[in-house]
């Protein structure tokens, strides 16, 4: 799905709700161990639950590769079970010199054939623009982070404005910068006037309402455009609901909740 | 193997060299190809070519990831050939929050069982941390990349010193800190006084020797501790030093002459 398709999507459905898939093996419901591959199992049945509340689905690569093999497999299978009809993002934060983000670009977008991967920041632009090639896809750069390590680096103040800030404005100016996406914690929403005023017309991917208590309310007062201009991500508030065999049941209640929220702060 | 086994090896073989595996699949040896798993045997020739010139060996996670969960098993293999002889990185440059950061480190450094991993450090504290908590392993924080855009942020001034500075000096100091390791650029040698300034003793992952055209001269010069605290990275010059069937004694022919460059300048 490209970005164009996928504003369609949030009009038509009145949400931009991303699901996010960090699911950990540790953490599944007795109900689908019985299952050859219960991972897969799980994330089949939390899109099927989720599907109609919901724009985008994120991928947390980590939480596959300690699979090792078998968790590239699930990965794969899950993206092919999601289909065309949502805005897939593999949540993978890579970034380093060229010629290897060329490799990493070729397994996200060709390989696992995601719509939109996260990138790290910190190594320019040169290990971003081989992302940004692919204009059909989405680059989605780090900003500034829900977690609390965001003020080691991220707040440092540089000449004029602080790091995150100096980053999304450097960044738009390179190459296809245009088509770039950021992530911005929406536990720091008293923040998005500041990103608005050097962005204001990118899609903002936001982590952290949910599990990581951001508000809603204020990511979509302070950070909506014209054409909504965002994706919420919630993760382990919808997929661990319920641990128990209604799991599914759970994480679809949780994210009609939240798309109808959305609906009526945005529409 | 440990940091300390590290040391020993450094000092019984005379030389501090890493070679990186960035092996990719396109650039093969016809040779190779007609084994079960091209992308293996090649990297078994050149670690039997190499394995008595160097300590370390990088390998660069995108070039497999590239290739899917097939790739995952080629690295299983290939760390599982390297065997407990030398220092194996996981050169993935990985970083996100905590809960994320600890599934990466339980796929670098359980799953692959590799004994060092590089994580970017944009994310600050919470980021790093999962990695640290495994104090027999070594987490290599990215200080100073030996890309062009290194230049885009890693300079940027911030209240009294620049960043890539501010990254060595405040990570030094996060619980587990004295065990980091840093990536710095050879291309960047003059900054390694300092770097040594703020971090006198920490070993330094040194790419961009070789291909990129770093000066090993001036790393040793500039960069040397009394443990050495150096780890050369060369990839490209070495494994595809030859592309014909002559390629693993060209990859022993260029680690052998960069390994004795080290003996004579450091020892």
């Amino acid at each position: 799905m490209t970005r164009e398709q996928l504003i369609c999507e949030i009009f038509a459905k009145k949400s931009f709700l991303c699901v996010g898939l960090d699911t950990d093996e540790s953490k599944l419901p007795e109900s689908v161990k019985e299952f050859d591959e219960p991972v897969f199992e799980f994330n089949k049945r939390i899109i099927d639950a989720t599907r109609d509340f919901c724009v985008s689905y994120k991928i947390n690569t980590a939480f596959y590769e300690c699979l090792g093999a078998r968790g590239w497999n699930i990965m794969e299978r899950t993206i092919a079970y999601i289909g065309d009809s949502h805005f897939v993002i593999a949540d993978a934060k890579r970034g380093d010199i060229g010629n290897t983000s060329d490799m990493y670009a070729r397994a996200f977008f060709h390989s696992l054939n995601a719509d939109a991967v996260t990138v790290a920041p910190y190594m320019g632009e040169d290990s971003v623009s081989p992302f940004l090639k692919y204009t059909d896809k989405t680059t989605i750069l780090l900003a500034l982070t829900s977690n609390s390590g965001a003020s080691d680096f991220q707040f440092l103040h540089t000449i004029n404005q602080e790091l995150y800030l100096k980053i999304i404005e450097t960044s738009a100016k390179w190459q296809h910068g245009e088509n770039l996406m950021y992530v911005v914690g929406a536990t720091k929403a008293d923040f998005l006037t500041k990103i608005r005023a050097v962005a204001p017309k990118s899609f903002l991917l936001v982590p952290g309402v949910g599990a990581q208590g951001g508000s809603l309310a204020d990511v979509v007062k302070y950070g909506k455009t014209d054409e909504i201009g965002l994706l919420i991500n919630a993760s382990r508030s919808i997929i661990y609901a319920s641990h128990g065999p209604d799991f599914a049941e759970a994480a679809a209640r949780e994210a009609k909740k939240l798309a109808s929220e959305m609906a009526s702060l945005a529409f």
